[in-house]
C-alpha cells in the first residue's frame, strides 16, 4: 500500500490523518524540492528514519527506491511539504504503483495556494489560475505569467503566482519575483507588471512569516526571503479589501 | 484573540494547529452551513460545549456571539469545515473584530477545493476558476458555471463546481447538479454541459466518499449523495489520466 502524504506549509500543519499514515508505514520518503517540508515532524512520526528523495530518484529514477518497497509487500509512504499532488511526479509514482497492483491513497494536505488565499483573505472564488515566476533560462524568460495575470485582470480574477526554486534548491525571494515581473513588462509593454501594480506576498507561511501587500516597485525592494508566493490581486471586493487590510503589513 | 480555524473536510482532516487553537479557546463557535463539519473533534478539543451559529447569527447578526466573546478579554474561536474563508461573512467578521482591537489569526485548514483536485489527481497548476452550481430560484438558472467551463474549455483550463446548500441545510447531490447543468445546456446550446460532456464528482470527501469519473449524462443517474463537488476537465495531460485512471471509479 502507498500513501502519498501532504504534511501542510510547515510546522502544526499536519493532520491527523497524514501522521497516522506516517506512525503505520514501514518506509518513509519525503521530498523537498518542491517545498520545505518540516522533517522534524516527519521524525517524530515515523518507526523507522526518513529517507530523503531528490527530484532524480522521483523523475528520472520512477521513484524505485518507493517501488522497491512496496515489492516487499510493505506499506510506504511519500510525504510533501503543502498538498501532495502539485508535481506531476508524484501522479506518475502513483498510475506506476496502481500498475504494479498496489493500492494507493492520497492524503491530501493544506495547499500553499489554498492557504495563501486564506491567509490573505482573499476569495478563492475568484482565483483565476496558478503561474510559476521563473528566472530567466539561457536569457529567456517564461512570458506565462504576464499572460495568465492579464487574462485574469480583464475577467476581474486573482493570479496566484509560484515561486521559482534555484538548482541549489533554495525559493526565489519575493524581490526577485517582483523584478523579474518587472523585466517582463519592459518587454510586453501593456501594463500589466508596472511598479505600480498591487501585489499580495504570502512569505514564509507555517513558518513565522505573514501576508505584506504594495506595489511590484516596493516588493522588489522588500528583504523578506522566501519560500513565498504573490497574487496579483484584481479589483477586491469591499469585504476582501477590509480584511486584507486587517491581517496584512502595508510595504 | 480571534481564531478562524478551517478543521477540514471530514474526520482526521484537523491539524495540529487547529486543535491546539480549540483547546485554548474559552468560547467555541462552529458555523456548518457552508460545509459538514465534524462536531465529534470539536467537542472532544474544546474546554467548553462548542456553540452552534447559524447564517443569521455571522450574516445578519455580524457574528454578535463572538464578538460579545472577545469583549469578555476571552479567546473566541470560530471553526467551519475545510478551509476558514471560503464564506465572505468570515471575512467580515476579521474586519469587525479587527477594528475593536482583537487581534485575529486565521489558520488554515485543508480546502475542499485544492483537495478535490489533489484527490483526483488533476494539476492544480490548471484550475481556471469556481464557481456554484444553484437550484433555479424562482424559475431562473445561474449561468456563471456555463460561462466559465466554456472560457476554461477554450483555454485548456478545468472548471472546479460547488454544490448548492438548500434552505434545509442540506447539500445538493450530483445527480442535481448534473441535471442542472443539462438544462443550462438546453438553454445555451453552445455544446459545453452536453450528456456526453466528461465530468469528474469528488463526493464525501473524509466521510467515505471517493472519485468517480462519468459522462454527465451518467452523473445524471448516480445515486452519490453529497457534499460533493464536481470538476469539469479540460483536455488532460498523460499523467493526469493514467493517475485518475487509477484512483476513480468509472460510471
Amino acid at each position: 500500500m502507498l500513501y502519498i502524504v501532504g504534511i501542510g506549509p510547515g510546522p502544526g500543519y499536519a493532520t491527523e490523518r497524514a501522521i497516522r499514515a506516517i506512525e503505520e508505514a514501514d518506509c518513509v520518503f519525503y521530498e523537498d524540492y518542491t517545498g520545505p517540508i518540516d522533517v522534524e515532524t516527519l521524525r517524530r512520526a515515523a518507526k523507522t528514519p526518513p529517507i530523503r528523495l531528490t527530484r532524480r530518484d522521483l523523475e528520472d529514477e520512477s521513484g524505485r527506491k518507493v517501488l522497491e518497497c512496496l515489492r516487499e509487500g510493505k506499506r510506504a509512504v511519500l510525504a510533501t511539504a503543502g498538498d501532495p499532488m502539485l508535481a506531476t511526479a508524484h501522479a506518475a509514482l502513483i498510475a506506476a504503483a496502481r500498475a504494479r497492483g498496489h493500492p494507493v491513497e492520497v492524503v491530501p494536505g493544506v495547499s500553499i495556494i489554498c492557504a495563501a488565499f486564506s491567509a490573505a483573505c482573499l476569495s478563492i472564488y475568484k482565483l483565476g489560475g496558478v503561474a510559476t515566476v521563473t528566472y530567466p533560462r539561457g536569457g529567456v524568460y517564461s512570458t506565462r505569467p504576464y499572460e495568465l495575470a492579464e487574462a485574469n485582470l480583464a475577467r476581474g480574477l486573482h493570479t496566484l503566482l509560484l515561486l521559482d526554486v534555484r538548482e541549489d534548491g533554495s525559493f526565489m525571494p519575493p524581490r526577485d519575483a517582483a523584478e523579474v515581473l518587472m523585466a517582463l513588462e519592459e518587454r510586453e509593454r501593456r501594463g500589466v507588471f508596472t511598479p505600480q501594480r498591487p501585489a499580495v506576498v504570502v512569505h514564509r507561511l507555517g513558518w513565522g512569516g505573514g501576508v505584506v501587500v504594495g506595489p511590484l516597485g516596493a516588493v522588489a525592494k522588500w528583504d523578506g526571503e522566501g519560500p513565498a508566493v504573490l497574487i496579483i490581486p484584481a479589483q477586491l471586493g469591499p469585504v476582501e479589501k477590509e480584511c486584507l487590510e486587517a491581517v496584512a503589513q502595508r510595504i
